[in-house]
């Protein structure tokens, strides 16, 4: 299985480690729009349109599905974009939130939603979760990890100083879903922050297990090749992939 | 005289708020780059394509002068943009210089830059001010300071945590050159930080002195007109405009 992988900028290789990891796939191509990034703090209208535009560069493969790992762009865009290619496009939240639907939490057991601005007010994750019927849900606006992230600050008195910014004042949650590609290069700092280590739910994780489910997926011998493509500064998102992976 | 500023995004406000305090001009055209904002992590040769594309847009209108208020687009992108427009593109950058070479500064005390990575690693201050003598300069990349700034965060533990981040290694600076349009938003805070009181470079208030030298323009009675346009999102960036101006 040939697949694409199109996030808005470097998060998204944090879902391809996932994908490299089990060895179910023969190919990944990612294209990464790091021309334009980040995909957050823009208009639905503008997400739409620039979603649609990373479809014609996955027209020169011969992909089979097509992975967004953005949270944004699985929020906003996954209708527009099915309708407008050959093989289909799945996003990271109905993974994520089967994922969680599979571990054995109560109904009244607080979940936190971690996300940035337009995946927040998408309430695509809450929505889901409601109609699972999940009566706890605590929905947070956490973009400034993204940038801590990005600046490789994985630890230390300032992500300290940003959890507490954030985390201060809300319910202890049972599980985090991990709502942007970023996160879960915090996710051990997210555990031992909150007491009694919360199930986390990490995009990439997600989507294999639903990707192996649905298609019946089975382990190949030889990891898949791995390709990289970015519409700015590739070298730079090639540097990362070689840290990351 | 009619001009024309440029940002990528919603931080030169902060450079329009001095150029209406002063009553120097007739008419201001802004334009936020929003759909393409931060222009700071991108390659250099996509930060002189958007700003051409962005000579494109003030085409429809008469402009006398265009003012670039992003440090980033004054440090990469001049030379190109003043090569394919009828009217005069001026930067931050050097405006800065000169205000801060109008201060009774030595040239041994330190001199702080704060910008972000493209300005800093662009080196355009640190070379004009060597240029000019100064031997005792620190280049900071202070880029956690723009998400702050956009989430509101003027004050309290976070904000503290992150100059702490920062500057608690450096030298105690004699003079700082704010060398991104959000940093004035935290000028107080960063007074009060250091010992001292340093003097603060503020692109706003050293382009509207340079202007006013350079074309010998003189006091209207009437405040000039603004209109504000935007690639993505102009609601909003009308929304800051109301709030900061």
């Amino acid at each position: 299985m040939k697949i694409g992988v199109f996030d808005s900028g470097a998060g998204g290789l944090s879902v391809v480690k996932s994908l490299l990891a089990d060895n179910l796939f023969d190919e990944i191509i990612y294209y990464g729009d790091t021309a334009r990034v980040p995909y957050g703090p823009k208009d639905q209208n503008t997400i739409i349109r620039y979603s649609l535009e990373a479809l014609e560069f996955f027209n020169n493969f011969e992909i089979d599905l097509l992975i967004t790992a953005c949270n944004t762009v699985s929020a906003y865009a996954l209708p527009e974009m099915n309708a407008q290619s050959s093989y289909p496009v799945v996003g990271v939240i109905e993974p994520g939130v089967l994922a969680l639907e599979n571990s054995d939490l109560a109904k009244n057991d607080n979940i936190l939603i971690m996300a940035t601005r337009a995946t927040i007010t998408s309430r695509r994750y809450e929505l889901a979760l409601e109609k699972l019927g999940h009566t706890n849900i605590t929905s947070l606006q956490t973009g400034l990890f993204v940038p801590l992230v990005e600046e490789g600050i994985f630890e230390g008195k300032l992500l300290d100083a940003t959890m507490e910014h954030y985390f201060s004042a809300i319910e202890q949650p049972k599980a985090i879903i991990l709502g942007c590609t970023h996160f879960p290069l915090i996710g051990e700092k997210l555990k031992s922050y909150f007491k009694d280590e919360p199930i986390l739910i990490h995009s990439g994780e997600a989507i294999v297990e639903y990707l192996e489910r649905r298609y019946d997926l089975e382990v190949k011998e030889e990891e898949a090749s791995l390709k990289i493509f970015a519409s700015d500064n590739v070298a730079g998102l090639r540097k990362i992939a070689d840290d990351w992976l």
